[in-house]
């Protein structure tokens, strides 16, 4: 996948990465949605795309296509797999590339605004959209990612963040400019990660918050600790809880906070840190690092502006609009999706449907989704402050709220909660008040959750939790009743 | 200058900084030239613009259309100049402010590809060319500087390079991208260098190799060290002697070796640091530091190609030719100059001027400017490669090569050299025959120098030595006689 990012747009091509946890009929939708010309696949997702392509073939009958199709062979993998592609007839990926000719001229796009990648969206909604990203925008976000993170020529990168994941943020592209190393994992796990940064050097890697949550809450028995040199982290995809980010430097990682999405190529905020934080206690660094932060160096237009009158809201800190932005690192547009494309490009700024504030200092911060508020009483809460709240009592490993419907309230805040090892979940009633009774101090009483649900949190691919399935199920357990308030 | 490199641009016109040390009639001439709308002058220099100003005025006649005049006030400076400025009613740089609307909504530039500054070359040739830069070529150098030296958020730069020089490479606008600071001098000698690095926490700075040959002969007393953290330098505008790099790296900076030409916006290439290279005697060490490398982050093409037919020169490290660079950090072309344009970007690349080889490593090396080579019996000799050999004489300050007439060879080596302080120059043939031997071992014997004299060297505002004055001397010794070979 790392050769793909160089060597498709070198041929003029345009390279879209396919979320690997996907199932077969959605790949064959995106491949149907893409016109995928080529696909490569490593040895042991053959069959799923041999079924997504069934899937694409049979749907379309007779104005079905094929596109070549290159089987990728790992040797740490189950050879039966590869055996089986090659019996097929599929070519093997070093053989496909001996095929081509190594004085190959190729040429930069002759428009840097032509495309370079396409990628969908992660789903946390229902239907995925194709974000196409152009060469200009690319090369801008390769460039900035690496000022933005003091990433200096030779680091090594551990690929954490999925690379399929909006181009690993970039960081393909990065990693060449800056003649660094790519170490690569097969499977993702805390273990591994620990063993990289030991044995092979790392200095950086990405990951979602609730990768961080495993790496501070994983048994002493799989991690190294203490780290050999400072390992630089950058976070993105939902707001970190700070007692997360406070647990990492703890541990002798330095977390960059960044927030964006596939739309605008990855990050394009950072919480720049600032050398008078260096004086703080611990837990007012861990706050002020939860915030969004300032636009990247790559990105001309940030503000957060009102949703009535697309006008930026005051820098007060409380009043919430939308985040909307411009300029070289927003992608193109959404393939074959005008009607998308004029809703998020309205009034000349991308949309990002998230909503926030703007702090005195200018930093911005994240409140919520605009679909994830939480409307109780006709006010707005916050469901990423009451789940800050909720990350803080200590028999919490992870946390997510959403609105469930409340007959007086119209909504309440719903809390899903997965309990730490070890915690008693005996008494699950009593733990429940004990946690909105620790929530009481921290939040207005109408934030506290009315609903506690523990067990496992539903999650994408890239370790987002997957809210519209908790929404669902909050909606399934019916409205809160008046008589229980 | 500092904040002009801003405001000029963001009211959508040009800057140009003026070399300090050129005299009335430049000034008037290149101020004229460039049609200047505003002149903004330190108060040190405004007698010297204001002699400009009317040099320029009687020369125009009706036609003069006065610029608007700022003076700059120093508090460090005489007051009486700031006076006299203000007698004539010229207004005060702060008070000119004053003037401004605090809320002006500036723009950016409606193409990239518009002027963001002007600069005229510095004069080792005789007639100064007006550099145009445009917005994306410098917002594209201040960040392949920043990648390239490994420059991250929060550095500390000093200004030993003149920010008048080529826009200081772009690091003006660089620091700020970085959230850096800048540190100036009113005077740039190596012990407010030195005072400057233990008081302010200067990280960076830039310099010619004639500024670091005086830092590393510098008296015991003007110098502060060990120092207190690594500082990192870069160097470019003359190959540095490997000697001079050698002892800088003893004395704990570390030197990144970059080169470029004022019409590709400072450096475009660096000797990028190989790991392999650690292990290897200093000596090695610097002689390889001492090639230019390969090209800069933000540069598309680089090649040496031949001058008959532009084909690339085998990467031999012997084969001759021009050194041609092309991409977006490339002038726009000379201001109102077609013919030089023409000459300049022929066959769609932007011809340097110098000479140089490729490596088989693909590292370019730097072998003369095409005006400095010397042409001996038909051969050409490197005076760059001369300069290198007396350089490591332990008598020798600073030297530099260039040709005379030869009766017998057509040219011959004439090397210009200053000793050092403390050497006894009684007996100054002596010294010359004992400089030639010297370079016995290290040099072909047609290489060695014929001729050499002894004294302080003709140099730029910007400490490049000025060989087309060295030349004119060595021309009026007149051609060396047959009977003294």
């Amino acid at each position: 996948m790392y050769e793909a990012h160089f060597g498709v747009p070198m041929s003029g091509a345009v390279v879209n990465c396919v979320n690997i946890r996907l199932n077969a009929p959605t790949i064959a939708s995106l491949l149907e949605h893409s016109s995928a010309a080529i696909v490569m696949v490593d040895q042991e997702f053959f069959p799923l795309v041999e079924e997504a392509l069934k899937i694409w073939s049979d749907k379309s009958k007779n104005d079905f296509k094929p596109p070549l199709l290159i089987v990728i062979a790992d040797e740490s993998c189950d050879p039966k797999a590869l055996e089986y592609a090659l019996r097929k007839g599929v070519i093997e990926y070093e053989q496909f590339l001996e095929t081509g000719d190594p004085e190959f001229a190729w040429k930069p796009p002759q428009d840097e605004w032509q495309s370079i990648a396409l990628g969908y969206t992660s789903g946390t909604t229902a239907s995925p959209k194709g974000v196409v990203l152009h060469h200009r925008g690319a090369y801008i976000m390769a460039l900035s990612g690496a000022l933005i993170w003091g990433m200096n020529e030779g680091a090594v990168y551990l690929w954490t963040l999925p690379m399929f994941h909006c181009n690993g943020w970039c960081f393909t592209w990065t990693l060449a400019a800056l003649c660094g190393t790519n170490i690569c994992l097969r499977q993702v796990a805390v273990k591994a990660i620990y063993q990289a940064i030991a044995n092979d050097g790392v200095t950086h890697l990405c990951a979602a918050p609730v990768v961080l949550n495993s790496i501070v809450n994983a048994p002493k028995s799989e991690t190294i600790l203490p780290l050999p040199r400072v390992v630089h982290v950058m976070t993105a995809g939902a707001a970190p809880p700070p007692s997360v980010l406070f647990a990492m430097s703890q541990q002798g990682f330095r977390v960059t906070h960044t927030y964006g999405l596939s739309e605008t190529y990855g990050p394009s905020t950072v919480c720049a840190w600032k050398p008078e934080w260096d004086e703080l206690p611990p837990e007012t660094q861990a706050r002020l690092n939860a915030r969004q932060g300032v636009r990247y160096i790559g990105l001309e237009g940030l503000d957060v502006v009102s949703t009535a009158d697309m006008k930026p809201v005051p820098a007060d800190g409380t009043t919430i609009g939308e985040i909307v932005m411009r300029g070289n690192t927003v992608m193109k547009g959404y393939l074959k999706n005008p009607k998308a494309n004029e809703e998020t490009f309205a009034n000349g700024w991308f949309h990002s449907g998230d909503l926030g504030v703007k702090h005195p200092d200018g930093y911005i911060q994240l409140k919520d989704r605009s679909k994830d508020i939480i409307i109780s009483g006709g006010e707005n809460i916050s469901s990423v402050e009451v789940e800050n709240a909720v990350y803080l009592h200590p028999a919490v490993l992870e946390a997510s709220v959403v609105a469930r419907p409340d007959d007086r309230w119209g909504e309440s805040p719903c809390a899903f909660v997965t309990l730490k090892p070890g915690v008693d979940s005996s008494d699950e009633r009593r733990l429940a008040e004990d946690m909105m009774k620790f929530c009481r101090s921290k939040l207005p009483a109408y934030w506290i959750p009315k609903s506690v649900v523990f067990g496992p949190l539903p999650k994408t691919a890239t370790g987002k939790i997957q809210k519209h399935l908790l929404r669902a199920r909050a909606k399934e357990m019916g409205p809160l009743k008046k008589s229980k308030l």
